[in-house]
Parts: C-alpha cells; structure tokens; sequence
C-alpha cells in the first residue's frame, strides 16, 4: 500500500458503526449495510458492505515451463471458466502458505517456495475481500487433488508463451486472474509471447 | 467470448430455478440463492448469486499525453482509491457510450470516439458484473463534472508514461483497474514506462 492509500480516508464510520445492519450473514460473507460520513461535506451514507475473506491464486510454473491452469464452473457467469488455480486464505493463514496448499488440492502440483507479486483490492467498491497473486517454479505434480465435494475442475498446462494469447483471446475472462498473469508478465518483463 | 467458454457449462439450472430463493433486493443488486446440478456427478448445490449491473471504465489520454485517474472513497476497504473513472452501465446502454457517459461526468473530458480493449467477469463465482475498459484518446475538458451527491472525487492527470509504475508502487490497488490498465498496455504495446 502506498501511503497516499494509507492516509486518513474522506469518509469516516459514524458512531463506531452503531447504525449499521446486518442483512445476511453465511458460511461464505456477510452483508452488511455500512454508515460512513463525508469529512469534506459532513454529508453521512450507507454503503453496502460484503465482508468475505481474502483469495489467493498461483502462477505455478513446472518443470517443462508450462503454466498450470485449472477450468471450472462459476455460478455468476454460468459458465466454465478457465483460471490459475487459488481460493480463500484461511483466518490467519499466510497468503502464500494459502497459495501453495491451493496449488497442491486443486492439482496435486507443489514447487519452490512461493514468491509474491503483489495484492490487490478485489472490488473495494463493495467487497472486503483482497486477491494476493504468487508464483511457484518448478512445479511438479507430488500428489492426486483433493477436491471440496462441490469441487470438480480439470487441470490444463499452457507453455508460458502462450499464456498472454489466453487473455487477448479472450479464453481467460476472469478480471481477477487476468490482473494476477498480467501483473506477474509485467514483473517477469519476459515471457510475452 | 472464446468457443470454450460458450459451450455447455458442466453444471446446469436445477428445475428452470424453482429452488432459488431472493435473499435481499435494493437498488444497487439482487442477492440470490440459485440452484445448479453437475452434469458430471449429479450432484445439486446452491450457489450464492449477486446479480449486479455491468460496469465500464475508460482509459482517457489528454491531448497532453496524460492519462486521466480519479480518486474516491471506497466502503469496503475504507480507503481512497486512485482509479480510472468509470461506473455502472445503465440497462440496454452500450458500455462505450456509458463509458464516455461516465467519464464526462466524473472529469468534465470528453475525446475521441471510444476504442474497446475488451470485458472481463468481474468476478465470475460470485457476481454477474462484467466489466468493460475502453480507450477514449485526444481527451480534453469541455464541462465541469457532474457528481451524484454522495460521489466525491479528485481529478489527477498522470504522463502516459507512469501509469505502469503506479501498478508496480501500489498507488493503484483496485484489481479491475489493474486489470483494465495493464490490458491497455499489453495492447498498446508500448507506454510500458
């Protein structure tokens, strides 16, 4: 975070959140409807507020330099979606810690220890929620995956170069993934393809 | 959209959404419960679905040579965010004209004639939003900005050249600008900074 996302935001919680509501609450979120007041036109607001956990997802590349993938189906869009294998962080589990054991349920891949390309707000607008991209090299599959019963993906590798081509095709349609490859192509400053 | 992605999706709608249920309805989205059956396994789950509108956002580049990026208090990171203007399409708008819409109120600029870069699910597992980014180039101010009242924003104009180093700092931490504006540079394929 840079510090001008660090200073004193424009708008402040009202009575330490005594106007707030819930209005649904699950295993997976909670919604809530937020009160925040303008500290420039004194003006208060109530936001929707989704508070759901923090994601994290791979670029895990093996040994034959091919980028690992994984295509499921997404209620929302109703249609399969072909992504870099991640999920949620656990409470208190370390993003990258998250990131690997994501890596290895979903595909049986585990690599060298993961590097960080960097985190993200995934919709600040209305979602607590940050997406935190990694990097796992040499990858390489050391067991079966082992899937949430409501789980079931195939795994697809890609070489590296032909992992830009998914995005500008439009094969990969999922903004949060497209913002992690591209990112880590940016960072990696090579394999555009 | 890629043919893989327009076939048959590997789960279906359970009974024409009998068993879905609305969970809360306001102005902004519909919560819902939806219903689907794996064709796979068989197997029937209920997804959570929030039906939101599509959104849009524009790269806009001064006849300057500067990219135009606004800044505004986000809920649910409780932060200001330093984006590209952009916001909800309205109901049968065309995302380009939105989008020109959309900047023209946030900054007061209007440009060229919209250039598409392409859309992405915003985040396809739980909301319907797609999100589009489009390219408005010889941008220069023509109005003043027209502000719902609770939106509050600062206009900030960045050298086309810097805008990959406000991704790489941090200064930009919203993924579907992230998304949007490392698209545009991949296909501009140049302004990389």
């Amino acid at each position: 975070m840079s510090p001008e996302n660090l200073a004193d935001p424009s708008w402040a919680r009202v009575d330490g959140g005594a106007h707030d509501r819930t209005i649904e609450e699950n295993w997976l979120f909670t919604l809530r409807k937020e009160r925040f007041r303008s500290r420039t036109s004194g003006l208060a607001h109530d936001f929707f507020v989704i508070h759901l956990a923090d994601a994290v997802h791979a670029i895990a590349i093996t040994t034959e330099g091919e980028v690992l993938f994984v295509r499921q189906f997404r209620a929302a869009s109703g249609r399969d979606s072909l992504e870099i294998p991640g999920g949620l962080v656990d409470p208190h589990e370390d993003p990258l810690v998250a990131g690997a054991r994501e890596l290895l349920e979903e595909t049986g891949y585990a690599g060298d220890p993961p590097e960080l390309i960097g985190t993200l707000w995934s919709n600040p607008s209305i979602v607590t929620s940050r997406t935190t991209t990694i990097v796992i090299r040499n990858a390489r599959k050391v067991a079966e995956p082992k899937l949430d019963h409501t789980e079931e993906l195939t795994v697809e590798k890609v070489p590296m170069h032909d992992v830009l081509g998914l995005v500008r095709s439009g094969k990969v349609d999922h903004a949060l993934v497209v913002a992690g490859i591209l990112w880590w192509l940016a960072a990696e400053g090579s394999p555009r393809g």
